[in-house]
């Protein structure tokens, strides 16, 4: 089956989740938005009116007839097509449960640079942003990095991956996370790896696995920018 | 089977959706926190190093061995042992995506209070509070109340439910969402609610259910109030 994913093609924002599961999984895909005409396409797609399960936003998929949104869900539905999820459900609970606890990170993420709402500028909320991205830093960080050091140190099949003894996509939207925040909070950052080796190793051993490393060598591997969620102010990257 | 429950035990918060799914299922529970002894209970499940699926954070759900967390997957878990979801996987998934949108909407409703960080007082971010309040009573609220009723009017068989012709957990989460918004902003509300005719209704039809009136009803639902997600500060309550 060719799935065909659609999200924003200026930046990676939340289908790069998605796109990092269907490379590693050797799947069939085509990321619809950033072809000719493509964007077209996917506001198609997303007029509820045309549509029985409309998505409320990008990203989603389609997958033969059906639809899915939001990225997890996404995930969920890919994980065990892609051999990137357990075989029984608890283990499929806990890596949906990994990857929704992922999901409310990003949003801490986001709204660093975001306080107040999507829809203005980032000039327009620096004020608050300098205080919420203070408070991220300080608090928040710290308490992500340290549940995902003690996830993977609890392993009772060891701590290479997050779920048992193999990857899963789960592992990957860990990835993701760190490499976003090399990228935004490259100072934060430096000063508290030494903290999570575990969560960094995870990162690098990723990043090593050769259609991973193909993917992010190509250009189907839209750079870091500062339109998506990890952008890089060097005014919000503050050390604590 | 007897399911324990765990969330804080002074405000409804994300617990609450769960208590919904578990009272209309008529399900046999424990509210383990609110028991006496039940918070100590509840932090020594916290404590990653006793457990190898460590919830992030409550509300988490004890369902013989096995420990859900994540208020979403604790409902796609319980979906179906309660009648609450559909049969096949293309409508649970769709159940679930609508789920993780009102997840998506709650975090967008509590962050109206702490634009800045949770663990800032609303006295400490009162002023932010305010600006943020104000774009989302203005832009995201008509987006998320909007797409609702479009999905309830897209739904094939008819516009009484979510998710085809029965009851689903989503639609008891959309009840309380909808409760939850004219708990906290009646005035905002009130301007808007006569373009979503279908989402009211669908509040109201839940509100009216044998098991969840009598829930309401009862001492088991705990009353809104400012240490929630829904809080009533009069000054955030802005007409558009």
């Amino acid at each position: 089956m060719q799935y065909e994913l659609y999200y924003w093609p200026a930046n990676q924002g939340r289908g790069e989740f998605v796109r990092l599961a269907l490379e590693d999984g050797h799947a069939d895909y085509r990321d619809v938005a950033r072809e000719r005409n493509g964007m077209a396409a996917m506001e198609r797609m997303l007029e509820a009116r045309r549509n029985a399960h409309p998505p409320f936003a990008p990203p989603f998929l389609k997958a033969g007839r059906i639809v899915i949104g939001q990225t997890a869900n996404i995930l969920l539905f890919l994980g065990p097509r892609l051999g990137l999820a357990p075989a029984g459900e608890a283990g499929r609970l806990w890596t949906h449960q990994l990857q929704l606890t992922i999901a409310d990170w990003l949003v801490e993420i986001h709204d660093t640079h975001h306080p107040i709402a999507s829809s203005l500028y980032y000039e327009q909320q620096k004020h608050e942003a300098r205080r919420r991205a203070r408070e991220f830093v300080k608090n928040r960080q710290p308490k992500y990095l340290g549940y995902f050091e003690q996830v993977l140190k609890s392993n009772p099949k060891g701590d290479r991956y997050l779920v048992g003894g193999r990857l899963t996509y789960a592992d990957l939207s860990l990835f993701q996370v760190v490499a976003g925040l090399n990228y935004a909070f490259p100072r934060a950052i430096g000063r508290i790896a030494r903290h999570y080796p575990r969560v960094i190793s995870l990162h690098d051993r990723v990043a090593e696995r050769p259609r991973i490393a193909a993917y992010l060598a190509s250009k189907r591997r839209i750079p870091f920018n500062e339109q998506g969620i990890f952008r890089h102010y060097p005014e919000l990257d503050v050390a604590r």
